[in-house]
């Protein structure tokens, strides 16, 4: 069923030891919605500029996404542009020109207000509340955010919250956010603040899901070369939410099923290990559902004991 | 079956954030052989000085592992002292006083001989492979290494490893030894040199295992509180190859069980995960049987999906 997905479109410069892209299509909300467009229809709200290009409207059309709340504004689209180490762990950004993602303020369709799944991809934590609000007869709500706003912003990312059902950040974000360095009493502070169901993300060692005092560990999937490690974690989140909405879960009666939320992880670890193999989006061009469920059975044949 | 562990018996002055202790028992082959004793009998080959004490060898001795081997020579026996970041990751070297370690020749007593297991912790390559060639009829031999040998020892250390069945070490070490970041492509090259099973372990992220092409990931025991990292990683290989030798497999025939090879892979992981709970080898001094397969069930329940 249908997903709304809300964050930044934009263009990325990128550098990896495998090589060097000026720019490509790029952005949290991009790569959270191509991932979850393999399980779930997707309406996208995000803002770019006039040198937003034709073919990149192209690719986001053919996966059965809902361009509607894609606006188009005089300027620049967002650009950021960065350069990997050469283990690809640490990145160092080395130009951001907001352009016109410096003014966006969601506006949802009236179309997209009945849909009942929401992934609020990172931006500020008050445009994420305002969109919570606009939304009726939510399934299940969830999202992103980042140490800018956990230091900086911390009773707006509070106040937000409140009212997600799930949470996905990393570790360094999960520490920061709860004050524990260790992360079964980091989950719990953070379940307290809201979310009752935590998703941490651990790079290429994978994630641990928090769930009313359980928990389920994946493992980072085992790629023989990594090219780009541009927009993982958001291809993960779109895996996440893509999986549950596509199964129709509903958070509201408060008995979200622990088994789905599990291979939900393992679908966002499949979709995050994907999106490594090329640079940007390019493995989205031509991935198809049947090469996901063959390494989500990988996945399985890998961790079983 | 009966189980021969070689590498050092010390004693540890360790500092983590939860405490300080100026001197206690420890040492590679004491972790090894602690862990290993709850799945099959052990017998130590180690060399310890005059001050060694008596409860220390109580201790041993109570969990049914032979000290025909554990040599007692004039002098000390060999001190380390180190210092842990405040997130554990990390430690700092303070002293270490090999004393009786650094003359440490060992010599197999005639009734070990025909042990059909060995495990060879961390020492100088050259003094595994003697230990090696004294070994008849061995099922399954294989053992530990460290940055130094790697670097300085290399040849000396690609001649020992051709006769093992595996390899334990790191991330890093795997990384150093073949020269590949990638650590599917770094297993390859190990394999090439020798051991046809590696395990790479990855601290608190868990371990992976590589046999003829194939992989499991196991993730780390998510612990509520690490009290002291020491020793973790030599209670991962005692409970790997404990359990290996009190099952009975047998290398020879080429042909060793991957499904049991990924219990002994969960079960080294349930060791160094209930190293990290106390203090040095304390929480050996009560751990259990029981509680060892209720945290393996706990392993299953953590990770099945």
């Amino acid at each position: 069923m249908s997903l709304v997905v809300v964050g930044s479109v934009a263009y990325d410069g990128v550098e990896t030891p495998h090589g060097k892209v000026d720019r490509m299509l790029g952005g949290a909300a991009t790569y959270i919605s191509l991932a979850a467009s393999y399980f779930t229809p997707v309406r996208i709200v995000a803002v770019v500029g006039e040198d937003f290009a034709g073919e990149d409207i192209d690719l986001l059309g053919s996966r059965d996404i809902d361009l509607t709340g894609l606006e188009r504004v005089p300027g620049k689209t967002f650009f950021w542009q960065g350069v990997y180490s050469a283990d690809m762990n640490d990145r160092t950004t080395l130009r951001t020109d907001l352009n016109v993602f410096a003014d966006f303020e969601p506006k949802l369709p009236e179309s997209y207000r009945s849909a009942p799944y929401l992934l609020l991809g990172n931006i500020q934590p008050a445009l994420q509340r305002g969109v919570r609000a606009q939304m009726k007869d939510v399934r299940l709500a969830g999202g992103d955010t980042m140490n800018f706003w956990i230091q900086d912003f911390r009773e707006e990312l509070l106040a937000t919250l409140r009212d997600w059902d799930f949470l996905l950040i990393n570790d360094g974000e999960a520490r920061m956010l709860s004050g524990e360095h260790n992360l079964r009493l980091a989950a719990a502070k953070i379940h307290a603040m809201g979310p009752r169901t935590l998703v941490i993300k651990r790079g290429e060692y994978g994630a641990i899901l928090f769930r009313e005092g359980c928990h389920f560990m994946a493992p980072g999937y085992l790629l023989e070369e990594v090219f780009d490690p541009t927009g993982a974690g958001d291809s993960f989140a779109g895996g996440f939410i893509g999986y549950l909405a596509g199964q129709g879960v509903d958070a509201r009666a408060g008995q979200l099923d622990f088994a789905e939320l599990r291979r939900a992880v393992i679908y966002g670890s499949v979709m995050g290990s994907f999106c490594c193999e090329r640079f940007g989006v390019d493995r989205f061009r031509t991935l198809t559902r049947e090469e996901i469920e063959a390494r989500y059975r990988e996945f399985q044949a890998c961790t079983a004991f």
